[in-house]
């Protein structure tokens, strides 16, 4: 019984860090294929990266008034994201790879997915009102996308990429929620928000699903 | 007595809530109008508007270390925006207008100035210097606009309008801090300053008012 | 005795103002020189300067949830650079100067310098570990120029200099660590990180020493 529990806990705390560090890893890979796009160098591609990943989960820890930061609490996710560009930079420059706009779509989506899962159960532990939880996950998952955009010069795929991208995190982080009012454990919420979120983008982009536009 | 107190208080309450809403609902039209002008999708358009309309208030209470949020302590203001996204594109795609470069500058002034005077007055009451009353009740009135006109990638109008407008705001907060010292009631002071934000903004756009610029 | 510890504490506190000070009036200078190069009026010049100034800072009291800010407790920054505004402005005009893209490397390069390693020692004093200390150095020292920069639609000198920028920083601001370990007094710490980075920045500047790019 005790066992048990405890077996129940690693789960949940190491599946935590697990998904925390999927979801880093695959917004730092967007970032660094945003940044080689651009043409940026080595230094420039690194902070392109860690403003990815780093970025929506500290403005979440910032509007949750939540501190110290995920990355002051877990420093190594720094490193991590270190280790992660250097790796990246010495494939990159062995195989001179060509990027076609495409290629950030997989990392791109999957960050979404396990941020806005993630940044809504935190911030619903923090016992905000329903919708603020659900905004915040959408928040924490879409503005680190937001930065890398704007830093690159450009207008932010989350406002203009006319497939639906924002919406699919927002309906998908009510699942959360869902999982929240039926007594789901934590990592199960997360982990049904999360792929729901992925599924439901990829299928988008495939299926060429398009948001309408305004027109003139 | 205890009823002209109670009727006094409730106009302070109320009458706050009405301007605060008066102001959201302004800035989140300019936000529309400048998505509109940039063929955002219909996502991106309610994103633009809602980073408009919470951006600067948001802001302003990080600064302020003031927690609970304001849309976090009044969360009928995201619904509200929300509404307005909808039936602004409902309307928008019924009658196919089109957006001069000028129609967002009468919705822009009205929220510039009630979110000057109230920011200013929310500043002040939580005693920091006069001087700095004004900088966050400027800050959270242009910050919105400054994150609208980043992500739809021009150069934000509060730097590059060449008419006054930042200044505007700025001379018009001062108006708060006479209220304050004259011991006027904060809703008179605040609906003063903002009257006269808005009046001196409109006088400059209609007789060209113009900034002197560098020139090389 | 007594005299000389005063005499030491003079020189701690009125030599970190001094520092402080001119960090900010060095980026205060380049988000002048970048305004006036963007053809901005002179209002938004001056909130330019203001925000290359004041925005590092403010970013790492935010990160560290240091209240007051630098600028509210010392408000006299704020009036600082209000009148080197005015004085620059009445100075340009009275010249007709032209800026070359270079004029702006001094002051950017001297801002990022003091900046990098007084936010280093003030991360250091909040108790955070190593890593963290550095880049919260870094990151006050150069988000004042990435937000100079982002406001006149540039992508960011940090990201895209192909000269050591950023990468210098973060080099020298383990010298203010190696100086805590070694127990030097707080002001030459920073006085000698502050030192090695702008003397490598310019070194590298002067010697055209390029970082490698991502070649397709």
């Amino acid at each position: 019984m005790n066992t048990s529990q405890s077996a129940a806990e690693w789960w949940a705390i190491n599946g935590a860090i697990t998904f925390e560090g999927i979801g880093l890893i695959a917004f730092a890979l967007s970032g660094l294929i945003e940044a080689a796009r651009k043409k940026l160098d080595f230094v420039g591609m690194a902070l392109v990266a860690a403003l990815t990943a780093f970025g929506g989960g500290t403005l979440r820890d910032i509007l949750l008034d939540r501190r110290p930061f995920f990355w002051v609490q877990n420093v190594n996710w720094i490193y991590v994201i270190l280790v992660l560009c250097v790796l990246a930079m010495i494939f990159m420059r062995s195989r001179h790879l060509e990027f076609t706009e495409r290629a950030i779509l997989w990392p791109d989506a999957i960050g979404l997915g396990i941020f806005t899962a993630g940044g809504t159960q935190i911030a619903l532990a923090a016992n905000v009102p329903a919708i603020v939880a659900v905004i915040l996950g959408v928040l924490s998952a879409v503005f680190g996308g937001v930065l890398r955009d704007i830093v690159v010069n450009e207008i932010p795929r989350a406002f203009s990429d006319h497939q639906p991208y924002s919406v699919v995190a927002f309906a998908g982080a009510w699942l959360v929620l869902l999982g929240d009012a039926l007594s789901w454990p934590g990592l199960v919420s997360v982990a049904v928000s999360a792929f729901a979120i992925v599924a439901l983008r990829m299928t988008a982009v495939y299926l060429e699903w398009r948001l309408p536009e305004w027109k003139v």
